[in-house]
């Protein structure tokens, strides 16, 4: 086969895993995770089922998938926040606004909890796992500037603000989740 | 009926409740929350099919009423706390150590990641209402002993607090716990 028909089968399959993915986030937004069936999910994509067999064996693993690319844009947005600040101070309060504002615009029924849930280790993607990562250096690199508390390690400062960050989804108003971020700063800031 | 016989039908009613969630608690961590059945909780639990439909319609009432249980019973460890401790300070202290702890123990598949992910609002239980409401009451107390920052309300407070110890669930030891909580609780504390 020429190449440019198995780029035309290529481009195919990545469309309809991404419109399998869209149709479980929407069902799964409309009436909870624990609802949605393969059925609905490959009428919904408007695939039949046996396709829908081919990309995915079960819902857990659409979920999952579709939890990895969120995980991934949001990764992609942070890191041209952090680019874009003039130093490792300003690149830690651009971060943690940054994802404490897709925490509040995801709201309540997101998909990071998802991952909590899932009930495989592995299932925590390598997106996630890169968040953290993302967070854990922008933070040693404020620590090394001489900005942050030394008692406690950066990776566990990084677990301590994604968490708190959160709490971004169940606020009411962007000045709450500036509030928020302020606060959770504190925490990491060296004591007088 | 005497009130003897009453009493037996409804301590026999409370039992097999109790045994309804638990085997849907097991099965939850065993096989994950998205593939547990009513099937399968019917026969770990000991009953019919028919029984089990008689106390709970399906899967996700279960687990929002296992939900409950469970902060029920953190929220009784956690004024018994608050209230053996001497002032508004070491009040919050022991509430958000605490809280961490339990979030530690609990590890990673807990239920609180559980609500996040039920569809309805509603079913943020009254339990759980009222842990928001223990945190917002003793930051509000340690408040105005003139310890916090006054720029951010207590209920906005407690929400970061629950949010920031929910990290709890990934660390590997009690000492880093009693570290989460010291951020926690400097992120809390007002500003030299």
């Amino acid at each position: 086969m020429p190449k440019l028909w198995n780029d035309t089968i290529e481009a195919h399959r990545l469309a309809v895993r991404e419109a399998i993915l869209d149709a479980t986030w929407k069902l799964a937004a409309e009436y909870g995770v624990l609802a949605v069936t393969m059925s609905q999910i490959a009428e919904r994509a408007g695939v039949g089922r046996a396709t829908l067999y081919k990309y995915f064996p079960d819902v857990e693993s659409i979920l999952v998938a579709n939890h990895d690319r969120h995980v991934g844009d949001h990764l992609a947005h942070l890191a041209v926040l952090r680019d874009r600040a003039p130093d490792p101070g300003r690149q830690l309060e651009a971060v943690l606004e940054g994802y404490a504002m897709i925490c509040h615009h995801r709201g309540r029924h997101g998909t990071e909890e998802l991952s909590a849930l899932l009930h495989r280790e592995e299932h925590v993607g390598a997106a996630q796992r890169q968040l953290v990562d993302l967070f854990r250096d922008v933070i040693a690199g404020a620590a090394a500037a001489g900005r942050l508390r030394a008692d406690v390690v950066p990776a566990e400062l990084a677990s301590y603000c994604l968490h708190a960050l959160a709490a971004a989804g169940e606020l009411t108003s962007e000045e709450a989740v500036r509030r928020l971020v302020a606060v959770t700063l504190a925490g990491l800031r060296a004591t007088a």
